[in-house]
């Protein structure tokens, strides 16, 4: 019998669906892999291939110059335009806004490797810190009310380029999937005076049956209502809504515990094409009790159609546990 | 500049963005073509390969026998089951129900083609009566909240079959997708006492811009705030909130402009795959005055990625204005 589960946060609803697993048309093989095809804007010695930089970690070399570990500048086609005051205007029944936001290509790491877990642990931090940093620098342009960041991570995730590389999207809005996330988190706390994310850590940490992988800072575990095969989430163990704010030792840790993670998606799936989206509070908003930041990563194996388009609902041929057990098993 | 836009109904943000269209991998080609490889299960004849039928409009022959122009199975690997009662259960932070409901698969027409354009108007009509036909038998069961109708043409949009064919999944609740439309004509309705899909129909009548075509009940527009490059909405041109009660003349408009305006779709973009979704007024609720049936149909030719995964916006690169003028020079 499948299982209808309620994510705790939204209120989403999830089929998780064991006898569809033996439709081979369900689960798609998207491996990424390393084409070397023409010339690459991302590595050390291109530097002129792209915008100049807003951000540099380097040990060597001036701006724009080799000597980097990670490489932060404006993206060459901008979703939003950096330029100009925000405006609304109506038209009728509709309203519109013009499209002001920044958007900005993090290059993870100099060497020419697709994934997160074939660099080094320090790069990731690197990483990490380059996340940060540019959302301190970015929230002083108080038209910006959230800043996304995420991964497209292989072409069939979305990925314009091969060589390991992160996004942020700065909205002049917070976004109605982190608001959705938001007020079912108010809704939950006021329910039961709990934020639902530390109460998630806590079940989970107990139960083990969805936990792949524990760090002293962080979790990784698949969701009880993941969305697809081997959705997972990071999340931190003490409560935190901001993930901007946090010490450096998180970040330590979210960095082995990420590339660790990713490196065990990568031999158990084959190197599957994935995004990963960090959701943490707005940036005009103090903390709050009730939200956690977290990490969602979500490879890119389910092929969706026109049910999960009408209804909302995801359908998942792999329920969580399974997807837990077979990834702790490629450690 | 690029276009934020917000969905009139939902209250969903869409970036416009004409910029991006520069990018070819913002477009995917996933032409459906005919391979005709293996026996194909939904041809007259085969019959005995799907489990027995529970609906046909037949001009000759027996159940389960060729002579049928739209027949009605149960799906073989249903992603929920029809058998027992419904049983919900928490398991501390998480709720679950178990998986009951129906799956069928509605066969559109006897010939072997991929696209409805291909088969004639008078088997389109009897598909939107199997639809109706279906509503009105699965109601009867207590069980059910919901009906979701829906398409993936295509193997790209989630089509295991080249024969053209289209699903039902009865549900135990009402889907979060629709209750959110509800809940925004709902918000609509109590501050400006008028339909919002009537609103839009009446605005998009006026201006034109986005009207594809125009038939004498229903007209198929592309929405302001397309979710992808040609989205396009079929929508009442008379207010009525549930699908399934509709007088036959309107299932006749329905069935030649859904016709038409797909055939358009596939003279114009090479046979895109694509995914249509009915919505309509859940099965235990009145006539509404603020809420209309329609059926929106989403052509699988934008990339998603992390960000429309952590903020629910998606990203457009056709205005549908300029969809719009050109599926109407390909008529």
């Amino acid at each position: 019998m499948p299982d209808l589960r309620k994510d705790p946060v939204t209120g989403r609803w999830v089929v998780v669906s064991t006898e569809r697993i033996k439709r081979s048309i369900d689960f798609q093989r998207n491996q990424v892999v390393i084409r070397n095809q023409g010339v690459c804007p991302f590595c050390p010695g291109n530097e002129t291939r792209t915008p100049l930089e807003v951000l540099a970690y380097r040990t060597s070399g001036a701006a724009n110059q080799p000597g980097w570990s990670t490489r932060v500048v404006p993206h060459r086609f901008p979703a939003l335009r950096v330029e100009g005051e925000l405006e609304r205007s109506g038209e009728g029944a509709y309203d519109r806004m013009n499209g002001v936001g920044a958007h900005e290509v993090i290059v993870d790491c100099p060497e020419h490797v697709a994934s997160l877990a074939d660099t080094s642990e320090e790069n990731v931090r690197n990483l990490l810190f380059a996340y940060r940093d540019r959302v301190h620098d970015l929230r002083k342009d108080p038209r910006f009310e959230y800043i996304q960041l995420f991964k497209n991570h292989g072409q069939a995730a979305g990925a314009a380029f091969e060589h390991s590389h992160s996004e942020l999207i700065a909205l002049p809005l917070v976004p109605q999937r982190v608001q959705e996330e938001l007020r079912g988190a108010e809704r939950y706390f006021s329910f039961r005076n709990r934020c639902v994310y530390c109460d998630i850590v806590h079940q989970e940490l107990e139960s083990r049956t969805r936990v792949v992988l524990e760090g002293s800072h962080v979790v990784a575990l698949a969701p009880f209502a993941s969305r697809g095969p081997f959705e997972l989430w990071l999340l931190p163990k003490r409560h935190a809504s901001h993930f901007e704010t946090q010490p450096e030792e998180v970040y330590r840790d979210v960095a082995a515990t990420l590339r660790a993670v990713l490196g065990r998606l990568d031999r158990a799936l084959e190197r599957p094409a994935y995004n990963f989206a960090l959701h943490t509070a707005p940036l005009r908003q103090g903390n709050t009790e009730s939200f956690d930041w977290h990490l969602e990563i979500l490879p890119r194996l389910a092929r969706t159609g026109g049910f999960e388009m009408g209804t909302g609902f995801s359908l998942n041929p792999t329920p969580p546990e399974e997807a837990a057990r077979f990834l702790k098993e490629h450690s």
